[in-house]
């Protein structure tokens, strides 16, 4: 193993980033040191690179971004029981403190005190990278690399989608980023029987066609709110999956939300959001629920076993493979919203 | 029996009401024919008596309201087996349809069709009132009348606390009218180690303490979150059980309530709520209900078995008894603020 | 409309039944008469065909039997509103009496004094049926006749499976009837990932590969324990669903759950089982669930839904289809074991 | 401090213990050594001691005893954080391994290679005891000795009644040994409204009555299976919680089970249990759960919060108190049934 590898290096609290040899990192008794097969860009990737508001309250440069990978294990701390030298991995990227009341509870995916590798400490865009071995998750070699890679959106759509009940279930979901693309396929594995997938974008919506939503529907041009409705005997959908983070796609959620039904929260609004409680929650009987992360570890047991068993059909949803030294490049892609789900090969080769 | 009896009548389209004698009302084969012991008073009836915005929209004068009450059976109809004459009942005054998908799924709280006696039928307010027998809650003769004619706002109260884990838990109570005062008792009877009752209103404080919540706060001259925090080793509460309606009280409990605790909002805000849904809802991983009405009939059998086994003191709330003729001095007594749940005895005898 | 109908006659407390001509059955205002297209064979025609210990203690001849059917509406009574002449129906044939403790709360499938419609009252094998409007549940008429004809047996597995999570997760079906092979499709349409049906019978082990299951184990031959541990990496299975009833069938049934695993219990044990509840419940901390009959009316939603999606294959398991007034023939047929799911024909057109 | 202490010793595979000096245990970095000062006696001490065939099976002597205690922190290990010397602590005494399915996903109370300090390690029946930091349950100074000295047995009882609903409902249960005693106080605090306690010794239900369970029956003299259904309008308890691991005991239990009701069983029969599953549990559609040691650590966090509140009067089930001396005493009380909870000083102050 050499001394140096390459990484996407956030070196300065400015928009970019650079791609560039650095030290290969050490690592301590407990932890893993994982060489990267596969990463793949999520956008908060994106929100590091242009250096927004957000980037600018929680990044602290020099950072090597990325939390979302596959690999083969190269070294292990001497604690380490788990794992060998050469296992195929992924990790579960936020390390949770262990100590605080939710970790005592079974809740580490809302630890009070969570850091995220890739934010908050160096990630995996990267030829290297270090995993404690409580995070490492071990994979059989029959997952393919590039569904591997993706593990910690596609348990944001499990853990979203599983969040209850869902077989015999009609389910609406507003945003169709890569996250909105993967509930739809898990939602169809697991019994839902209309998936209705809505979207501002063409290029999301087409993809969410290829994923075999029942219904996908643009809000900007047809009444998403009636169809649904009408596609559901006026009663609405059983469950919301609400993925866009924006006003307008959450109050359409709850439209078309039924009497008693499941609103499961993960997109993040950037500014405060105005709802109608009383009409929307409260007369409605609605459940609501914020969805943080994957649960630990039930959320990847649940997904390990969907793509195991190939219930899932994740290809229409990576849209573009490339070397990692052409990161910016991936950027730009993101930006243009015709690029969906991005890999990056750290070694250049696909 | 007489053929006519004393009633509040809200007359018509404008503010005020009027006490006087109307016709005793028929009923069908499957109706119970009550005479009216108490009846208490609900904010609701006070935005009746007041023609707000609200009740110019719901209301079709001429209307008796009153939805909370218990009495006797004065007589049945002809295909109902459950109560006889002289039974002594309260009643579920919410009357679902039946037919549609949340009543056939056990949900009728949430019904589609939904119609409240007292508000979009002749209510409570009256020597007799006519109710459905299968919304006929027959009590045992040892619960205390008063208690008896509050069972629909206590059971709000019933239906908010226990929609969860609540004994060994802490919770905050927003909002102290009558539900927020009842749920004080509830809680502590439900084993809730902590109970934090917040209200601007120095009336309802008075009573809050009086009900025994082990913290009164007073957001308007104390720091509300910082002495949740410190009382809960800085982890906020497990419950937020929402009365108020109001944003300020709904935000501040979204703030005091920990990462994966329980909302529950029954308070019903008059207009849109702007809140902060990344923080307090998304990253906290919460859990938010809107509740509504009582669970038919899971929240009546727990409410009478609480009363029933002398579990729950709700006197300090009771804070005025009157005769009917004098409805209109009740409806000045509620806005002063210094009343919380009146009582009206259609007879003139307390 | 005649005034005689052909029917399937248990006229007296004997084995055996008759097929013969009777007067088409009266009916209320709230009743709905069904003219049955397709009605099918339950194991508890059987018994009542042979008259065992069980139908000796429950059956009060004369009785029309079956209470699995489908049909179209030929009239209804004074009161009826939801459905009207021609509609294409089927029922839920336990008949609640909607005024018990578990009637009042949501339950009515473990009703106190259910009536089931072809064991209490006369029921579907004959020309027409007389349903409770409240019992009747209404079809689009894209719903397969043939699968319409069994939805009683399908809810049975639709609880039964969707008693709790099954996506993403791994079940054991123990006893393969028909009720035990519905639930192989509904646990695979519902994300399960490794089904594994055991059975005895080599019949119905060849219609269970039919349904897909991923591993179908004879328990006299194989070492299912061993099998089930090896497939689950050691854990076992996250559900068990038991539907045969039998001794030794729970024991392998507890033995290859997982501690925290969920047991359903849905075969009725004829005599009392023993059971090492130290080892298979206690320290393993099982959830067992008693399952009866269907949810009122969720298990019918659910099932509807995934029905109409195409979401079951459930063609396998009907195995023979006959004219009704050869019922004996059926009965024959079911004794040898080789039949799984009969098919009757009132009028003869198949 | 010495390096020699007081300690019980199993020392022999035969029946009997020694109460002599042996070193002060060492302890690794991760660990805490514990200065004990009250440890309480618990059933399994008894099997160690008399040496049956369940304790021949399981035990490893040389061994010191005792899994229930309280004390102050002695010395911590050089990576232990969370806690410092002088601290009052107690601690989970169920050692998991942190690797397993079950401990990965929130379950470590049915970990797979749970090792119990006290019957797979050296215990707190000595005057210090080593605990893992993970382990450590950090009390405030506020909470009594005696109490903080037994929640090992109290987190069973906290488990076990608040395993489901038990606001507003009625609960039995069946074996007052401590456990089941101290259910009494917990049911009671969390707002059941009415506790049968039933037992067949006379010591036990004089203890039951002091804990206030509303009726305290004898199975061997009474009709408790009427009685309870008399006191329960005939439906049968809500919850069952089954702390005798005896078959007329569980039978019992079932018997007075609600339709629908759920059954914690946390007793363990030491023989295998014949019962009527079809209409003890199938027809009854029970829910019923094996339950085993305490949630970790969310069953902790309720029972501190319980205890500091002052919700719980655990005085009457503390029958003994004791110098360690004198352990041999203390195993003779326990064998003639008069005593309940036994408390051992091992430095001989009370």
């Amino acid at each position: 193993m050499s001394d140096s590898m390459l990484a996407v290096v956030k070196a300065a609290p400015a928009p970019g980033a650079d791609v560039r040899q650095v030290a290969v990192p050490s690592f301590g008794p407990a932890d893993v040191l994982v060489k990267v097969k596969v990463a793949s860009v999520c956008g908060t990737d994106l929100h590091i690179y242009k250096w927004d508001q957000w980037a600018q309250g929680r990044i602290h440069p020099p950072l090597i971004p990325g939390h979302e990978f596959c690999g083969h294990v190269a070294a292990i701390g001497s604690e380490v029981t788990t794992v060998k030298e050469g296992d195929f991995v992924s990790a579960e990227m936020h390390v949770a403190c262990g100590k605080c009341y939710q970790c005592r509870t079974g809740e580490q995916h809302i630890c009070q005190n969570v850091k995220i590798i890739g934010v908050d400490a160096n990630g995996a865009f990267a030829e290297y990278v270090v995993i404690p071995e409580t995070n490492i998750w071990k994979l059989d070699s029959s997952i393919p690399e590039e569904y591997a890679s993706i593990l910690d959106p596609l348990g944001n759509a499990v853990h979203t989608v599983l969040a209850g009940e869902i077989a015999g279930r009609t389910i609406a979901i507003t945003g169709c980023g890569p996250i909105g693309l993967f509930s739809i396929a898990v939602a169809r594995a697991s019994g839902a029987t209309k998936v209705f997938a809505i979207d501002v974008n063409e290029h999301r919506r087409k993809i969410a066609e290829q994923m075999k939503a029942d219904f996908v529907l643009d809000p900007t041009t047809q009444d998403a709110f009636s169809i649904v409705m009408d596609q559901t005997n006026g009663v609405g959908v059983d469950v919301v999956a609400e993925m866009a983070g924006k006003t307008d796609a959450i109050r359409l959620g709850f439209q078309v939300l039924r009497r008693g039904g499941r609103m499961s929260l993960l997109g993040i609004p950037s500014r405060p959001v105005e709802l109608n409680f009383a009409d929307d929650i409260i007369f409605k009987g609605a459940l609501v629920q914020g969805i943080n992360g994957r649960v630990m570890y039930k959320t990847w047991y649940q997904m390990t076993a969907l793509v195991a068993a190939g219930k899932l059909d994740l290809h229409p949803v990576i849209t573009d493979r490339m070397a990692m030294k052409n990161f910016s490049q991936g950027m730009e892609r993101l930006q243009t919203g015709e690029a969906s789900k991005i890999l990056l090969y750290p070694n250049g080769r696909m």
